[in-house]
């Protein structure tokens, strides 16, 4: 296991290589996260695109490096949207990420996400409550490392602290400001800065830990000078643009 | 009729309660506002969800607390999601408003808004130019009172001064700022905050007061830090997390 | 052709009648762009409207002054909107507006764009990427006013420096900040504000000429003040909102 400076190391390394090579992110997203999301992969120097169109999706997933499968404000266009992506990324063998959004409110989509979880994503990135109707019923901190080897995935947990784990892995990440609960899309933005980890860093443990550390560094950043979550939205975004190697070794808390 | 300094405890008390409870808001409304919409709902304290697919919105609203319809970039898909959340809201008999977003620019949704009125909204939030498509021709602010008792709802009817009336009741509110109009979303954000208030509070009237006074004292605090509406967005926001009984004392406009 | 300082002169004339006169215009744009693009046309003192429903678009284009049809996140029902938007723009003889975006991408997309280009828009913006997918294969600097005569447009290339050609009349514009990549929608939203610039000013060229040189004033502007690209969206908003006579003359980098 690495030391948190190590840890830090690490990430500066992957969020670097991210700004060098602008990867490109395509997210299947909701209508309320897409813009939220778009405005952090920027930030973070990947480029996103978002179209769900069936017809179109092969075509932008053929020059993308990774893609999101968000399930937020899910619908029939947004379903088969998600069924045309997966098996372009197959064959792509492109890295892909789950998160299952709101799938506690919806036993449809809650089915549909434990589909999709069977198609193997490299990262499923979600939080407490939606842990048990996609894993089942034990609490999410003890199962975590359990379903991620069950499954063969990546889980990234995250809420007050953002558990990483592969099964063998683990992570508590203990970042993060309480306003990042109060602005609408910022775990499906989280999910999104994974899916551009992913795509310049092959091991899908490092990349979830570098795009959740880095966000919540980010996060304990921004709230030193927002005055509320509005300005907050904002200065996170300025935060994740910003943010270095000095930032992530004065910062990152890890156990 | 309360002094301007009760009816400011009142606002105080719903927005209190409104923090400690969480309830949650599931919103039928336009992809303009979507985010604005979920970000002012969250810093006031509830929460948001946004689907409008057809088969998941009877799942949606049996875990909600209130209901915002909101006419703007109408379709066939946000016009089935309304039919079946209007039933599935009917059965719970829990409240909803109807926002009739741009009607005076389409007879064809005015028409829905007016077969969605006869299915009794707990309060209608409109500005004066959506009032006659909806109500008919007299000017709105002489009209409310009249409409809202023969439509058994709350009006509330925002503007340069908000008038809030039950046809019993009535409350002319002069707080807000000029950049409220600049930025969209935001007659569609203070629906929804009505919304938020009708899940804690069974007079409607008095939801509705609170919701109008508390975003209309809260743009006001927003105007003294803002320098545009780009940055107004961020403060009304801001100003709506940190609204306090103090603030509402020293800043509601009543008569 | 004028010098600088007239041609601030023109830009601020043009962009005081668009604050006088509020025009109305109705954008068909993708999901992302919506409410960053709705918000810099209120700045600008436009009125947006965004719904793309077949059933409403005639309606709202009764009433528009302007229409842009941005091929972002494009599907089946924006081209079913776009279809019968520019039927009733047409009729209306309206100024229009052609954002091709992300077309580089989208082969299919691509050719639905030069579909589009040959109904004759007032204005074609766009990025360098997308200029050789609708135009053909030359750089998009050097062919960019023969491309523009050939089709009888104006074409208005935006990037590090801006161009903006008739094919007989050209300017570089070069204002704008780095972080204007970094916020999503930036170029939806400078085709958003060429539309409301042609509903003022009937000369197409110093329209689009207007409306870039005015974001980019207002781009240069917002840097000074913008702690990252976060802050950048909103100061951007509150630039285009302030910008006057005095900025551009100060400002405007033109050759």
């Amino acid at each position: 296991m690495q030391s948190p400076l190590e840890l830090a190391d690490i990430v500066a390394d992957i969020l670097a290589r991210l700004r060098d090579r602008g990867p490109r992110v395509h997210c299947i997203t909701n209508t309320v996260a897409q813009n939220f999301t778009a405005n952090v992969l920027l930030a973070a120097g990947a480029l996103p695109s978002m179209t769900i169109s069936p017809d179109e999706i092969v075509s932008f997933i053929a020059s993308a490096d990774a893609l999101l499968v968000n399930l937020g404000t899910f619908d029939a266009e947004r379903r088969a949207a998600v069924d045309v992506a997966l098996a372009a990324v197959d064959t792509a063998r492109m890295p892909w990420v789950l998160d299952p959004v709101f799938i506690e409110s919806s036993p449809g989509r809650a089915q549909y996400a434990r589909e999709v979880l069977a198609r193997s994503p490299s990262v499923v990135r979600l939080n407490p409550a939606e842990f048990s109707p996609l894993f089942g019923g034990e609490p999410a901190d003890d199962a975590a490392p359990r379903v991620a080897k069950a499954c063969s995935t990546v889980v990234a947990l995250t809420g007050g602290t953002d558990i990483v784990t592969d099964g063998v892995r683990h992570v508590s990440l203990a970042n993060g400001h309480a306003h990042m609960g109060l602005v609408t899309a910022m775990g499906c933005a989280a999910s999104a800065l994974v899916c551009a980890a992913l795509a310049v860093e092959t091991d899908a443990w490092l990349a979830a830990v570098a795009a959740i550390a880095g966000l919540g560094v980010a996060g304990e950043i921004a709230g030193a000078t927002a005055r509320g979550p509005g300005s907050y939205a904002a200065a996170i975004i300025d935060a994740v643009h910003g943010i270095d190697r000095a930032a992530l070794r004065a910062h990152l808390k890890v156990s």
